[in-house]
């Protein structure tokens, strides 16, 4: 194996310990970190939590001395500055590594090649870019985040082979299979927040929790601008997950007594729309966000450019009707040479379900 | 390369020159069959078209002499009656050949096995059953045909991935890109048939050709119980070619007397349901009919079983909408666990697009 290769399994392997922090980091980013002395690892560590220390610093400590003269891997670039811990450039310069091996840039304008600067400045070998892409995608949420000042926004939904994600009466348990549905709140495990509209909440009463996947729950989000909701949902439920409801400024007061007496959170906009609970949602430090409401809002939310990604669960399986159970309903195209073409398309076979991964184009 | 190997090598051979002829055999299955001496091809056939000889005896006339002590190839059981033209089990004895490999026994109850047991009986040495799978895909329409005396029917349409085959307006071009619509133009030129319902005709005036990809032109057919049908349509135009319409005994004289004058056949039936439309086109002949309608009529088909194999297109776009553009129509299902579910799924991507083969249980 050549060095460019044994680069490249190192950094992969810091991917691997970065994504065992998956859905906790918020706002901060996932980061892994490998120290190599040899060609053996002789330390490793992950950023698993903000208010945490970062990812080089566990590396640091669990390679102890043999870091003097250490390769250290580390999939994002050390920060260089003093956030709730001290810069992991320090700690790098002040452990004698010889070489830092750097996944990706830091996506902040104002970070961004700092911490790169700093170590050469002290006269350690720094190497940028390897498995840059990957690095990328681990952290597509975070970097969306810094680029643009609003969550990233994932857009799930299930159809059947005719295109339907529901049978004419609204029935809908399920479009998909078993592993299908697993996956899917392995994927809630992974985000931040979770989004439906008060029909989804009227209608399907849905848990949105992660079924035991993981012990992370993401925060449920209900957007409702009537709060006219029942108050026996399971969503009130909230010793299970923490629950958030946006509405407008109204008169429903019976209805917001009973949920903040069951310790839903609520928050009262001016106007409630996609934007405003997404940029309320980056104030609070949510990364990824996912939008698992019905047609109408879906398209509100891209209309609005509050969804980059979409997962597609298609199932082999037809149901027929015409009546309006959409995954994406209205958002004002009418010519099918307007539609919104998808980028980045990855298709993968889930059981007898495909999934389909695409990007909306910025 | 063991004796396995070869023989099936020489059965996809079969299945290649079998496949020549697609679109053109109907009623007749597509056959291909090769002879071999010593480990090399001395000749080969195909069955051309109904009424013309067999594939056996084109290769026969090709190996000549050699075919005497040769081992025949032939992907479908050699047939052993006097039909149009003299059995091919009379043609392999008289030409001494020492072996015969079928891919598949003839599905045809009254001949299934005859045409084996006769060469076994002059002597010949017979394997059954090389590539089977291969050989009874390449001719599932005439299987179909046969064991259910029905054509079999084949449902294709395109959506997007948020399931729509239209913009709200009803617009259309194009759903798939160029490469797409290219396979569907080869579809079709393997087809005996492309049934569209009357809306179809009055909104898209499609021409339902093959658009140069091949001088094999289905038979372009209409559903139509009003014959409420503008007189100046593409489909009307029969020079490109042949056009029918099926109807109810009806008093539209006017439009049938443009349709007649164009070279349109008309056909009325008592009651014209996708049922009756198809055992009209069994009685003619027809192997493949494909669906190319809307979603009223699709739906209908699949209630009447009249569609054995789906062709989804879904195209890397998203377009929106509420209402009715949709595939496939009600028919009937209620729940989403009575959904209908497929079987034998295939996935392909062309160009950007993606396509899915799959079958409904019978």
């Amino acid at each position: 194996m050549n060095d460019n290769n044994f680069d490249r399994q190192m950094m992969l392997r810091c991917l691997e310990l970065a994504s065992r922090a998956k859905g906790k980091t918020s706002p901060n980013p996932m980061v892994g970190s490998v120290i190599v002395v040899d060609g053996k690892i002789v330390g490793e560590g992950f950023h698993p939590a903000a208010g945490k220390p970062h990812a080089e610093v566990f590396a640091l400590q669990s390679a102890r001395d043999l870091a003097k003269g250490a390769t250290v891997y580390v999939s994002l670039e050390p920060c260089n500055h003093y956030g709730r811990t001290p810069p992991c450039t320090e700690a790098l310069i002040a452990a004698g590594v010889a070489k830092v091996i750097v996944g990706m840039v830091d996506p902040n304008p104002r970070v961004s090649g700092k911490g790169i600067a700093r170590l050469r400045k002290a006269g350690i070998e720094v190497v940028v870019g390897v498995e840059a892409e990957a690095c990328q995608k681990l952290n597509e949420a975070f970097i969306h985040r810094v680029k643009y000042k609003m969550p990233f926004g994932i857009l799930k939904y299930a159809m059947t082979l005719d295109g339907k994600i529901a049978a004419t009466t609204g029935d809908s348990a399920w479009v998909t299979g078993k592993a299908s549905r697993h996956w899917v709140h392995q994927l809630r495990s992974h985000s931040d927040g979770i989004i439906v509209g008060g029909n989804t909440v009227r209608q399907d009463n849905p848990n949105l929790t992660t079924h035991g996947v993981s012990d992370n729950n993401p925060l449920r989000i209900v957007m409702s601008r009537s709060l006219d909701l029942p108050g026996d949902r399971n969503l009130w439920d909230t010793a299970i997950a923490p629950t958030l409801v946006f509405t407008q400024t109204n008169n429903n007061l019976e209805t917001k007594q009973i949920l903040l007496d069951r310790g839903v959170e609520i928050i009262e906009l001016d106007s409630l729309t996609p934007q405003t609970a997404m940029t309320h949602l980056y104030d609070r430090g949510l990364s990824t966000v996912l939008w698992e409401c019905g047609g109408i809002l879906a398209a509100n939310a891209i209309r609005d450019r509050c969804v980059q990604k979409l997962y597609t669960f298609i199932a082999p399986k037809i149901i027929g009707g015409n009546i309006g159970f959409s995954a994406i309903a209205d958002f004002g195209l009418t010519k099918m040479s307007d539609a919104l073409e998808l980028e980045r398309i990855n298709l993968q076979q889930i059981d007898r379900d495909f999934l389909i991964e695409s990007y909306l184009s910025l």
